[in-house]
């Protein structure tokens, strides 16, 4: 902790330089560090912790809408890749391969994972005989690689954690009411656990995932008003199927391909959740997900200090009680001011004080991340006041994100609008395309934007493609990603 | 399902083959499949989820301990390897190795984690600069990958899952007392939940981790007779800390280097517990690790089938709001005494069966998988007796596995008579021995026997070494080991 003293100050300011303000805040709030291997990061405990809020709600999730979790192998034999074209053009430039093992070279290169439909498409095959083995619904949390040439903490790593559903299903019909399903458990999830809004939509062919029929995605905005991609559900219809020879006698007795799907999220969500939420004093972390939600510092002269130390473990063990997360901060080698820095740097949500004033009136100080609002409390009533608090700020934040992304939204007729808006304003933009892949690509070219996907929902519906100018086919959201 | 049907009927009985009766009822009971990468294997759910009730109890015990759990990259850079002596020797043979990544070929070999001291160690040398610094108590869930030559699905696999705990202290004597206090929560565990009784010891120094000081583990037998090793904690001293230069300032103000430690115990722990529980009808899981802790089946003809079942339903809603893991297997096209050998091979501790007669009298009948014993209990009590028999059967496991190690527990005074009790008996076997590696050898060779550990609560104390009659430095156990 003696070396981080000087932290706080060293934040440099998201207007200034939004890159350096993120890289300050994930180092100085010890979410993670780099590693020795290119692209590689540790995940330290502080940030770690977000990723396991983050995993349990979902497997609850997952678990409650009938899904089982199971584990494959990382190893990929090579020939496995080849068997789907669209999939190995898509991730043949980013695997890590594994020539030499155990004192010898092997006599099949491994790949390891970029995600696994390839191995647990080959093992679906062999556990689906019958529409009475069907459906299939496993869920896998593992680690995966892939080789990125220019890489970012958090949300583009070398080795990343993800979780990844895979799917098998009697008939197309049922495979894409999976798919959609996962997508909405992603939504609800992103709103209400990680107070991020997101537009829901389907990718472009050009940017669906690489085997799949149709991908689908979540996109939230970051301060920067650039995108993440926060999450992907695919329907993969019957290519891997047909690839890896998942065959099933259905209900007349005549073989068919199974239908598949996949879905994941990844802890880019870790990214998303700083970018969407950090201010210039450091990160603001959701109630939901923060290792700690309630930071105590007992203050006042040495004299009260043991009454006052003593009343706080009190209150702490009252608060831990009832499930809050709540650490006390009672060192005397630094000043209440500057723990009130240090945890507001840390994105902690909510902040007690007691002091010897309070002991006397039976109350305590809390004090808002977000807001900066103090409110007095009567102790008697603090774990349901903080409670209550909580749940405030955790709907204030995703008001305020939604906010932001309003403020930061914007509509284009034509590409110069585009350009334009790009070079001013930040941001997402949305415009009529007409569904051409170069009128696509041509969007990037001039603008460095790239379709993020054709929203269930647009603000409003386009009728001109931006680029051709022919009739629009989809309304699609364009901006700069991470 | 339907392709399972026969598979009651076709375990190999544990007397005429105990391997073959491990492999049929690991792939019979759905716990995994082999994987088409070499030694590797493939945790499906009824598997993996163990491996969850597992993972849920230890972790739990680790936070309330004080650790905190982290990830760190699973790529190790080769000349990390070549940094400490022991260490190197020990996990070359067994190194998987990326040579090409991206599309290009490396500079530097990338090592697959085998174990992760030597990266961690190199974090660690980061974070610790002061006394203030200390303890690092972190975890860590993870995969890791040995190139092994001989395997058998979940006690040796290529790949596997475990945690590694890792620790760093001021002094040697706080470094001892979170070696042992990780011993004993993983004596606690494996006794009072996985309920397998393990003789806790040293190991002796040829078998202890390459790179530690002292390596202390647990021990379990299996039905069998041969040996486990269930878990171990390592003692590390300095000899990371010198190799990877992690040093602290202390509170004289002198620069000094850490004591570390590791831990740990991975999913071998699956294989441990078929092999000391299983019987010739298939698998016995305690209840704490059953995925599913009772199975509720309807009886009767198809004219009261209605009735029955909705009963059943209601039973199972009560028995589930309850925390009880429970099922229903309603189908028709199985009849009751099928699915009664099935859930036995499947190993759930409890049956239910409910019929006609039953409804009348307002009863359920009982079935303990150790026992058969059947119980009549009332309805107005089920929640209640089921609990009762739940604590019942898991206490009486673990005294069970107890008797067969009593049973199977020798003692010899000569090289000789542990050679005789080898071939005409199976288990553990303690004898005195000088401390001398070659003394340890020639048991080995001689016997197949292998130094499990220095007991610290020998049954009674040896006082000849049993090869050279000189004298006892230890009483060891020796067994056969997987």
């Amino acid at each position: 902790m003696s070396k981080d003293k000087q932290f706080v100050t060293e934040i440099t300011p998201q207007g200034e330089d939004f890159s350096r303000w993120y890289i300050d805040v994930i180092k100085k709030a010890e979410l993670m560090d780099y590693s020795p291997v290119r692209g590689c990061i540790v995940f330290r405990p502080e940030g770690f912790e977000i990723w396991e809020h983050i995993k349990d709600e979902l497997d609850r999730k997952f678990k409650e809408t009938g899904h089982r979790n199971a584990y494959f192998p990382m190893f990929i034999p090579e020939s496995f890749f080849q068997k789907e074209k669209e999939h190995v053009e898509g991730f043949n430039p980013e695997l890590p391969w594994v020539t030499e093992a155990g004192g010898e070279k092997l006599e099949e290169r491994l790949a390891i994972r970029p995600t696994s439909e390839t191995i647990i498409g080959h093992m679906y095959s062999k556990w689906i005989q019958s529409y009475r083995d069907l459906p299939v619904l496993i869920n896998q949390w593992a680690n995966v690689v892939r080789w990125e040439k220019r890489t970012l903490p958090f949300l583009r790593t070398t080795e990343f954690l993800w979780q990844e559903g895979h799917t098998a299903h009697e008939t197309e019909e049922e495979a894409r009411q999976e798919t959609n399903a996962m997508l909405d458990i992603y939504t609800e999830f992103a709103e209400n656990f990680l107070a991020i809004p997101v537009i829901v939509g389907q990718k472009t062919p050009s940017e669906k995932f690489a085997g799949a029929v149709d991908t689908y995605s979540i996109e939230a905005m970051m301060k920067d008003g650039r995108a993440v991609q926060a999450g992907t559900s695919h329907f993969l219809g019957t290519n891997f199927a047909v690839a890896f020879d998942i065959k099933f006698l259905d209900r007349e007795n005549t073989q068919q391909y199974a239908h598949t799907t996949s879905w994941g999220v990844s802890t880019r969500l870790l990214g998303a959740l700083i970018m969407v939420h950090g201010d210039d004093r450091g990160l603001v972390l959701p109630p939901k997900v923060a290792p700690t939600q309630v930071i105590m510092i007992p203050i006042g002269p040495a004299k009260t200090r043991e009454q006052v130390i003593g009343r706080v473990d009190e209150l702490y063990a009252e608060l831990k009680r009832a499930g809050i997360r709540v650490k006390v901060d009672d060192r005397s080698d630094v000043s209440p001011g500057w723990k009130f820095n240090e945890y507001e740097m840390r994105g902690v949500p909510l902040r007690l004080e007691l002091g010897p004033r309070d002991m006397e009136n039976g109350q305590v100080v809390l004090v808002s991340r977000i807001t900066g609002e103090k409110r007095i409390v009567e102790q008697v009533n603090l774990t349901a006041e903080i409670q209550r608090m909580l749940v405030e700020i955790q709907a204030d934040m995703l008001e305020r994100a939604k906010q932001f992304r309003a403020d930061h939204s914007h509509s284009v007729e034509t590409l110069d609008e585009m350009k334009a808006m790009m070079e001013e304003k930040r941001g997402f933009v949305l415009a009529g395309w007409c569904g051409s892949e170069a009128c696509e690509r041509q969007v990037k070219e001039e603008t460095g934007a790239t379709s993020r996907n054709i929203p269930f929902q647009p603000a409003e519906k386009k009728t001109k493609c931006l680029v051709c100018e022919e009739k629009a086919a989809h309304t699609v959201v364009f901006a700069r990603a991470y």
